[in-house]
């Protein structure tokens, strides 16, 4: 039998005794719903997951796509895995009854899709980039537009990519050249280079809709000058059929370390007379649509690197029950039979680690989920106010510690399977590798590390900022009123008091000190706080098993809620003391990176 | 022009300013050398690794060796590869003239190996394997084995292997079960399975001789019963002429993560009568033997770690000198030209970092290497007797820190070239992949850790752990004499203070505790012996760049010494500081990891 993907039982504790998700069925967006047909959505992503997916996992690793010049070529069972997706509904589970959605809450979503993403994620790759895609449009698009881009990706007749990185800017978007000129007809011309575009090309759709980052001739400098496009790759008719080729051609795939069998391409648009294009919205606020779009692409990305590090934890846990492997110190008799590796304190360690890890990422990006149901769908606008403030505040950390801990977890899964973690016939190698574009895409960890500290810490006079740490608060609260908890609510407690004296002394000195010394330390900062937030989660976590171990459960419910309070302890006595030392970098403004000159390395 | 591949500036500060290679020249063995003989070895690995090993560089990881059930097939330019460095002599600098080698030091070897272990590994992977192989054989076995299978393995016409490991064994050693039974002859029949065999079959050289560690029928259970053989791929004629095929079979190539170009094997011994095998030395010693070369695998392995760190720091500073993107957030003016990455200080930090890194575990390799030196030539029996106990009690230091290290270095160089770093157009997702194995083969961090605290520490009486920590105290007192150190010599004091605490209490908790819990935080442990070490040894390249900045340097060599400066200062401020909190989980015992239970995970 094959390791586990995901633990059920984790995510069943995680919906509904962690997070509160049935209580979203009281919501008239979600009325149809209740735990069975939630259940039911699970069920259904695992059995995808394990019965079309998996089987294939290794293979499409294996075999990454071609390109021939005119087309590319992938193995035949990527487009099998994309349709099984669509077929079952779990490409748009969030969507509205109208566009042909399950009308699922985000949550939901967002935990049904961790088995297809735990199954390798090459499917959910493209079908991720088209909902993105059509909820960008749905979002900012007229009518028009809705029905004749949207509605197709929903059915997945089209798929979608977002094509923002050219080859001379990269992470700095202000200095984009892609051009559109306007035509007579409304339309525009755009000619210009992208490149990372993942699924850029492809067969496994009819058509492909590109959203475009571009700049219309004329338009001011720098991000206030860049409008959004829709470039598809082949123009549709008015009847909705697919017409003539469009200039949008491949330049080239990629080759990457992981995630190999989602195709990342060079885009060549408008070689000859410009791609013709339709401006989304109003021109010169292009960034802004993207970046409407782009907390949900990062917590896409934090999941999925949650998702990754729970799959090599569940794999490599899996291993270490099985393989006998040498003998305890405290072992007397050199002839005593081996032990299960899992017998052995270093292997334990590196198991907790990951478990600390995966299950504490995981935590939090099904809580910005349930943010993203709040903000989308709580009673008052006061509410929905409120849980967007925060989602947008937690946004750069669900985007990022996910993103630095997941591959940290694969790495331990690596090491506890040996010399057989370092080939192919085992997957954690290739979680790996998957893992390590997290930290890359959708804004890099330093890019991340400015966002919270220059902005979303200090915007709307700290409101974000302040309603996080309430929350915490909340869970010390709770916590130290439990003889079993009480100690590690200390501790918390002292954490978030040293988080906010740090945060002080850090923006104070951007008063008095170059600013740019100042946010040298930026991702050091935003890893403090990180980890903050998960030992808070963690807290959480262990406030739930706490109190179900009183009520004396069945020994399995018991094991389970015990390994919870294990974990949580494994983070605070390993991980959390950690941000003493980073809060003293950051609050005394260690300039040791930014004295540092160029000339000396 | 591609970027360097090792720093010559940096090799020249370690091997002549940081170490004094040089007085190696007044040794008997190394009379014929002098400065220019050294020089000239470097020059021509330089040679070698930029004209023949990088061409194929990337070519060799992209098209790994394939099995077609009778032969192994691998890219040709790797022949090349191997033949250059054979003819080239280097793939045997050490050895003596008698036997065809340079008679060069080994730390002047080892310097020279690193420009080509960077340019890809993969010839030196092949060359490096049948010294070492050579060098045990001309150790402990006889004067005809010397001649039949090490003479022609240092002339290149025969490569060697090492073949431990079994599908069922692993790291346990003791549990092996491949078998030897003695023939009329006085040789020995040999039959099992071996897994993980690098270089295990191949048609690089006339013939492979495996050294396989084997049990003699009835020879005692467990480490105490195994003894070493020469298994050869083809029986070799009296006349030295390559004869009649072994019972040695290839089952299988493994597919790696990194290092692709070498194969790892499953080889099968003796499938019908037994594969034909000569006893090295005496019965139930070959784990004793293979120990003895296992010293200077492991330096092998930490170097090439290191030099796979220093490979992608390199890569990385080139790039960054040379990609200009965004802005500083200093710059007021949006409409300003983009800079070179290198100015924005998150990138310095990852590239000091990087430095920190890389150049501390190369600087501990090269130690480590003139310790081989002095343990095989210092003037005094004395002499050479306290550089062997240092050595012994360095080795799992010297493997592991570089092992754990340059792999974080690496995940930086990607870091720096953002999505430009996650593809195979640049090598140092390449670099990643390769590191990896390095915390796993020749004893996982996990068991080099229980060596060292279990094993090295206290032995004779705790005589090595004293002689590292004089020399660590000898660095110490220089520095606290210079203005500019003397506060970094108080804090490595502060720091060897309590490692010296937390080693007595480690140490005493064994007396009262289990000692399964006591040693479940043996990898901090390790972790913090070699921050100190690696702390010291930057101190000590500070203490020689602080004097040579009095003397009024020309301006590159300034800028030299500043730049060594600052990364002590970003080892010391930011990295060294991490050994309280370690010191606290290991002193006080805490057996999170410990206590958590199989069932609970």
């Amino acid at each position: 039998m094959p390791a586990p993907l995901m633990s059920d039982r984790d995510l069943e504790f995680m919906l509904y005794e962690l997070f509160d998700t049935e209580a979203l069925t009281q919501r008239a967006q979600y009325a149809d719903h209740n735990r069975e047909t939630f259940d039911a959505t699970l069920g259904t992503a695992k059995t995808v997951a394990e019965k079309v997916l998996l089987p294939f996992r290794q293979k499409a690793d294996n075999e990454q796509p071609t390109f021939d010049g005119e087309k590319v070529h992938m193995i035949p069972d990527i487009k099998v895995g994309v349709d099984a997706i669509i077929e079952s509904g779990l490409a748009t589970p969030t969507a509205s009854y109208e566009t042909g959605g399950m009308q699922l809450p985000y949550i939901v979503a967002n935990a049904a899709t961790s088995y297809l993403v735990a199954a390798g994620g090459v499917a959910t790759g493209y079908t991720g980039l088209t909902t993105a895609n059509a909820n960008l449009i749905e979002a900012h698009g007229n009518q028009e537009q809705i029905e004749k881009w949207v509605h197709p990706m929903r059915s997945g007749r089209f798929a979608g990519t977002m094509a923002m990185t050219e080859p001379g800017a990269g992470s700095g978007l202000a200095d984009l050249t892609t051009t559109a000129v306007k035509q007579a007809d409304g339309s525009f011309r755009v000619s210009g280079s992208k490149i990372f575009i993942s699924g850029g090309d492809h067969e496994l759709n009819e058509n492909i809709v590109h959203l475009v980052l571009a700049r219309v001739k004329g338009a001011p400098k720098g991000v206030k000058g860049i409008s959004l496009f829709i470039v598809p790759k082949f123009l549709v008719n008015d009847d909705g059929s697919v017409g003539e080729r469009n200039e949008v051609a491949l330049a080239g795939l990629f080759h990457k370390m992981g995630g190999r069998a989602q195709t990342s391409t060079a885009l060549s648009f408008g070689e000859q007379d410009g791609a013709v294009g339709y401006l989304v919205g109003e021109e010169n606020k292009g960034l802004m649509y993207m970046f409407h779009m782009m907390n949900e692409a990062r917590i896409m990305v934090g999941s999925s690197a949650a998702v990754t590090g729970v799959a090599g934890y569940q794999y490599s846990l899996d291993y270490a029950k099985e393989r006998p492997q040498g003998r305890l110190l405290s072992e007397k008799d050199p002839h005593a039979p081996p032990v299960n590796i899992i017998e052995h304190p270093d292997i334990r360690r590196m198991l907790l680690a990951q478990k600390a890890y995966a299950e504490g990422a995981l935590a939090l990006c099904l809580y910005g989920s349930y943010l993203v149901d709040d903000e989308k769908t709580a009673a008052t606008e006061e509410e929905r106010q409120a849980a967007h403030t925060l989602l947008d505040f937690l946004t750069p950390i669900i985007k990022t510690w996910p993103s630095e801990y997941g591959p940290k977890a694969n790495y331990f899964a690596i090491q506890v399977l040996g010399g057989h973690g370092y080939i192919n016939e085992h997957p954690v190698e290739m979680f790996y590798r998957d893992n390590r574009l997290n930290p890359i895409h959708e804004g890099t960890t330093g890019i991340q590390s400015m966002d919270l500290l220059g902005r979303k810490v200090p915007m709307n006079g700290f409101a974000g900022y302040t309603a996080c740490l309430n929350e915490i608060e909340k869970t010390i609260a709770l916590a130290a009123s439990r003889d079993n908890l009480s100690a590690y609510a200390t501790q918390l407690a002292d954490a978030v008091t040293l988080l906010k004296s740090t945060t002080e002394a850090v923006l104070g000195a951007t008063q008095s000190q170059n600013i740019d010394a100042v946010f040298s330390n930026s991702v050091q900062y935003l890893e403090m706080f990180g980890h903050v937030v998960i030992a808070w989660l963690w807290l959480k976590q262990a406030c739930v098993a706490d109190l179900a171990l009183e009520q004396q459960p069945h020994e399995a419910d018991e094991q389970f809620y015990r390994g919870k309070l294990q974990a949580m302890q494994y983070f605070f006595r390993i991980e959390l003391p950690e941000i003493r030392h980073w809060a003293k970098i950051i609050g005394e403004v260690d300039t040791t990176s930014y004295d540092m000159q160029a000339a000396w390395f």
